[in-house]
């Protein structure tokens, strides 16, 4: 079966500059997909001229933008024909298998949850992303859609992390670590030691408490955390690479000499910059809806965006939605679940952060 | 007057062998100050034999010492006579106006909230270290010793880290940052969100809501959070600080050629690493108590710990303390704080986190 993923090719600081040119890289080198590129024709039309999409890249139409700091709300209620909301209306009616927007996350995440539903089980879908560490890379999540969060919903960030490191990098029981500040299983706000306990019952491989140098140290596959504590913890990772990048820039740029010592480190600067790319862990899923849904940063260049966009095909090839349903249906027989809540009607308008 | 600092010479990863060469180093450097140095007389006999520490130094005796990973109840009740102990004792007695120790955390915390008690109007003390930004620095607390933060707390740790600031840095009105997950005030969890209407009621400079990533930027002067927050933030940087500098130093030993670079680049990565060198930065404030107390970073060298004491000595002569009183008395008139909760008596034997 053709792998088919709906492109919100409005989104994004740049837009179909950045999402055409991916699409087509990633078309290239994915023969068995389609993709399906919503946005305004005129729009898409003019960048698409400048290049060769060839017969597996369809336009899709949209007459609607959602804004980068658009309101949830305001997605939802006003912007029914929004590059956003037909991507998304596109996996809902199955045409699609996934979506991919660099729009506002809020919005992606308060649309999808209103079209899509979450799974059976699941409360609250949440934003899981990868980093790499000192072994390879790490699944965190949530990373900012759930500021106030429950020891339960820790638990069902966790089975869904798992499920995916399990999916998508074929690795059986990954483990699972929750972001705490001390390793002692006293440590902690009430919420997480009260999460510690109910994963400690549950049969993922946990593997205890670990603290924020654990995230960087690749400790464990997975880091569970609530959404407030995540986005602060990857927003600062930012920063601070942010900063490490400039200053040492700003060395190499100080004088004719330091300028000759840059030029002699070329290679290994290159290497290193290579090493830590964010470009290359670009994508983030927004796990627990009924439907795969890909977020990628809103300032993602033509590389990124083509990251992204491999990271929802893997999503789609390797099952991730019907695992996560399997995982959730096992842990509910078991009785380690609080009963599902019905999802409430207006679930998806709430504002996600 | 005489500054004069009590050091618990036992704490800290290296014991003696860092606390007495940092504490002959930052006499030589004040002329003015005097170094109560606590600890097992022989072995600091031993250590202080290799120096010359000169008549502004006195042994002060104490028999035990706190274990590293020793639990703060344990500490309390029954290491009476050590050498962390002692020298929060000396605080409390009036003959040091300072103390700083490099030994576990939670035991120095608790201890101190234990035997000098909280200030009137403070809840909870605080951990407040100094980090590095682009712009300069930026005070932030808490670090790690309140999991669980009401709005309140925020508020008092909000006006604490002001007082540092101003007292230390000479810096009038100096703005303070909510760490949230969004610019919008409606962005965060439901203890963050009353916390930024109490700051923006408040008299401090409130700059409004920041997110992970203006910490490095240097935004404000002051960020405030919960501990817990704090805590995963401060970790999660040592560990990506960590790492960037091992991918750094791999590429660079990869081969002799990039050896080469590397001999090359030698001034632009000295000058690179004495700028984000977290031992200029060592020595977090424990602030909320009736007296001035230091944390060093458990595995500081030489150069590290002091640095801690040069921070303590500041503490002193900028009259931090006094200043905090001050001002939270000023925000009680104006009817901004809750009234101050009676110290509770076992207070200090909670676990500090």
């Amino acid at each position: 079966m053709r792998t088919v993923i709906a492109v919100d090719a409005m989104g994004g600081d740049h837009g179909p500059a950045v999402t055409i040119p991916a699409s087509v890289d990633f078309l290239a080198e994915h023969p068995e997909a389609e993709l399906l590129l919503v946005g305004l024709p005129d729009v898409l039309a003019k960048e698409l001229a400048r290049h060769n999409p060839g017969p597996r890249l369809t336009v899709v139409p949209a007459s609607q933008q959602v804004g980068m700091d658009e309101d949830v709300r305001s997605a939802i209620r006003t912007k029914k024909d929004s590059s956003m909301r037909v991507a998304i209306d596109l996996v809902k009616s199955g045409r699609a298998q996934a979506c991919v927007s660099a729009g506002n996350t809020g919005a992606l995440m308060g649309t999808a949850k209103f079209v899509l539903k979450t799974l059976p089980g699941i409360d609250r879908p949440a934003i899981c992303a990868v980093l790499p560490t000192r072994k390879g890379q790490v699944y965190a999540l949530d990373l900012g859609a759930n500021a106030d969060c429950t020891s339960e919903h820790l638990l069902q960030f966790a089975i869904m992390g798992a499920c995916l490191v399990e999916a998508v990098e074929g690795k059986a029981r990954p483990t699972v670590g929750l972001l705490n500040i001390g390793s002692e299983e006293i440590k902690g706000n009430e919420v997480v030691k009260a999460a510690g306990e109910l994963l400690r019952k549950s049969p993922l491989n946990f593997y205890g408490n670990i603290e924020g140098n654990d995230i960087y140290k690749g400790t464990t596959d997975v880091v569970v955390c609530d959404g407030f504590v995540g986005n602060v913890a990857l927003k600062t990772s930012e920063g601070l690479a942010k900063m490490l990048g400039d200053f040492l820039k700003e060395e190499y740029t100080r004088s004719i000499f330091t300028r000759l010592a840059a030029a002699v480190s070329y290679v290994v600067i290159k290497r290193f910059r290579r090493r830590v790319d964010h470009r290359y862990y670009n994508g983030a899923a927004l796990l627990g809806l009924r439907g795969i849904v890909v977020k990628s940063h809103g300032s993602a260049d033509r590389l990124a965006f083509r990251t992204a966009l491999t990271r929802a095909a893997s999503e789609v090839s390797h099952g991730v939605i019907e695992r996560i349903g399997v995982e959730i249906a096992r842990l509910n027989e078991l009785g380690l679940l609080s009963a599902p809540a019905p999802a409430p009607a207006t679930g998806g308008e709430e504002a996600a952060a």
